[in-house]
């Protein structure tokens, strides 16, 4: 049967990507407290394609896949990059990993447990002489504008929020990088609004939430300068974009803003743009 | 050129619509204060299909969709009903298109000016015997929570919400329902709620939705009682089905509430579900 | 603390539903081949509520998801429905859960395994006198056009396609219902359109397929009927209804068909809609 | 009333964007054949944020885009990028306006006309010492399998696609770009598929598309490579990335292709990645 594929091609351009997306499949990812998690992903997978190549052999992707076990973690990913490109003989692959993580919440008065979700994406990608990984977490929260609160005689518009931390940390050996968990950007986002979200509130529970959001008025812009403080203190990180967006409460459109800061060489050149 | 979709079926199972889905189109509607206004919709559109044909033919629906000129208003979609039951030798047929819609709102205090997007549907049926025309709106509004507030030393959590209300008219004549504007159901809406949204806002406006937002706490039952309690005394309104969705501030879910009504025959047995 | 939604409301309007809506939770559902597996779930709930109160509790439907573990099948659901009428004192409760499902399938020739997700919805309701549940499952499918291959001198267009069936089944005992497995509704939609997906396909695999679609063309229009013809057959299945969509790949919009059927009293009154 | 977004910050974090997202506002665009449309747009703008203010004044985007007449074109968007800066006293601002366009179609045989429509995003950015633009089109296509057409005794796998190009045009002076129509990237996409799709298509024209993909197979890589030769020709062209994303239709995932190209200082330099 002719490998179509693997036939010769001439026009001299050579691809970025070739590949796969938007395929659903259940994962397991680590989980601080439980161990591990299953849950359902998002994925998407592909090679840099010589100029000579007409096609890349899309099966081989889900073959590496399933022979992966579905099993990602910081130490499994590169073991399927490295599988990608000798499978599909490239230079360079990339995979992305799109899920929601849950963790168990406890309401802040009352302590009445539920999980809350999370959208997560880990992105790899090895190139010849390189590697990068990259930790996304979204973090819904609430967010209270100080100055709706500053000129109103009562109250304040507050709404829902979501800031989205894209975060790269220091490369460890050969193929691994510091290992940051999910948990830990929640709580960083969480500590940088007005008050966290809950699966479930009794009464105390939301007075106090409300309390606490009305005691931490912030923008949007504050909020990307809160978490980007948190993150710039922390060693293993290196580089990082923040973006916090809120679906206002008085208009039908959001209000966001973004930060991104990469490690400097030296202490005095540190700055964020 | 042979054609199949008429060749006979014997299944013997009549098909309640085959028809076309998710086509964008640019189109022509009424508006109370400019005349006409032109936005883009999705429109689908579909006829019954009687047991003994095999398929329907597509390609009629699209071409009774550019003869109509594309002007959707409550005496337009009766005569396209009737097109496409001729041209595709059907006893019933459907329409539904959903576009935004644009009016000019000013801020409460300053005038600013800008337009603001309501989201709308024409949904219209033809059969045999009988008529229907729904008109569906949903604006986005400012909630505030009754509960929070009155709990809360100071502040109340509020977000944005939905009202979404599908609405019949009595029917006028052979095949025209009473008129009702989409701008007064929009209106009806903001009036339901804790306080309108705005597409541009400066600070002495936002002190007074602010304000406004925190002394007219509502659940989203009292919305769709508030909505209800309009539509109901409108004697142009038959039925109507309204729903309000919350995008909590406190939590990462929503809350929601329905109810419907129809006109009953004799006041006394009067009841929304 | 004041409990503003227990206190009374005077404008007589109740609500056939008021509840949560968008949450994103873990769940684990029955798997006839693994037994059991988890996946992650879109779920609302909804009661009704009296004219004479203001508000429901939101947080109870937490609770009673909670407290349930999460297992869902057709003899828990009943029981989580029961238990949201009482924890809300409502007449009616309701239940939506959706979520992905998968199944390890194997290719055709090579029998290359991989898994497939197939997007599925658990509606319960529970009334003051009448239960109600149905199994909504969506399955991809191939559909090869049997008037392009007609009329042309080689090839047929052919497209990605959604088959959504939406099943009844017999009431067994107090409040279950006769059991249809997820993986019946897949292999009856499959083997009703031109050929089937799967995640891993080698090239023999692809041959075999696309020959599969060729030798068995179908409109939309026909998948309904071949869906319908099978489900009125099965003695469990008491009320259906059938869509499909294919995502056309000479438009830019979808071709679509739907079906209706209620099990007759007596045979002879058989008829879809 | 206190300005509190002109307060002093003391963090020392510039903000590389604040501003709005997710505004839906009906705009006029250039069109070559009927001078202008009117479309609905999705509309998003900011600006950066320098470390010594706490936010910035949202209202004002608002003001500069009505102010603006929301007619969009490669003249005018400099002027509103420039407005940006002076209204919010920022070093650099960025716009972002996605729009549905609608161009009338004619069938290839039978000549019948509709619209169809090609989703864009215009994109622009002005900073302190450059500016920039990019024009990004969505063309959908027909595409059939290389691979599945050479080894299948008839038929050959094909399905709904979508071809994105990101193109950048010389600067021309001080801050406009030369003039790349829709139109043309719409006809070099077009070009570059199995076959183009039309929103009404009578039998000798779904004859016609049918043969004309049959002979035109191509794979993602295919698609993304003859876009790639037609723009690196086109002397206007500066920098491009173009994706090709297929719908497949024997898998329930899709296949893409990615190649970016930025024209070199000297011929002899030219490659694609």
């Amino acid at each position: 049967m002719k490998d179509i594929q693997s036939t010769p091609d001439y026009r001299k351009i050579s691809l970025r990507e070739a590949g796969i997306k938007d395929l659903k499949y259940p994962i397991t990812i680590l989980d601080r407290e439980q161990k591990e998690q299953t849950t359902v992903a998002d994925i998407s997978m592909s090679v840099s394609l010589p100029h000579h190549f007409k096609g890349t052999h899309m099966s081989r992707f889900l073959e590496v896949l399933t022979d992966s076990g579905c099993r990602f973690t910081g130490s499994t990913i590169p073991v399927v990059l490295k599988k990608l490109k000798e499978a599909l003989e490239a230079e360079s692959a990339r995979i992305s990993i799109s899920f929601p993580y849950f963790l168990t919440r406890r309401a802040p008065v009352t302590g009445a447990e539920a999980k809350m979700s999370y959208q997560c994406v880990f992105t790899g990608e090895s190139n010849k002489d390189s590697e990068d990984f990259v930790l996304t977490v979204t973090v819904p929260v609430s967010t209270l504008c100080p100055c709706s609160r500053e000129i109103s005689k009562a109250g304040a518009h507050n709404q829902r929020g979501y800031i989205t931390m894209e975060v790269r940390t220091e490369k460890e050996s050969n193929s691994t990088f510091a290992m940051l968990w999910i948990e830990e950007l929640v709580e960083i986002a969480e500590a940088s609004a007005s008050s966290p979200l809950y699966t479930i509130l009794k009464r105390p529970d939301e007075k106090f939430l409300t309390e606490q959001a009305y005691n931490n008025p912030v923008f949007v812009e504050d909020i990307v300068r809160n978490v980007a403080e948190k993150l710039r203190k922390d060693q293993r990180v290196t580089q990082f974009t923040v973006t916090a967006e809120n679906h206002e409460s008085i208009h039908n459109h959001n209000a966001y803003a973004v930060v991104s800061w990469t490690r400097p060489a030296s202490p005095e050149n540190d700055s964020c743009i």
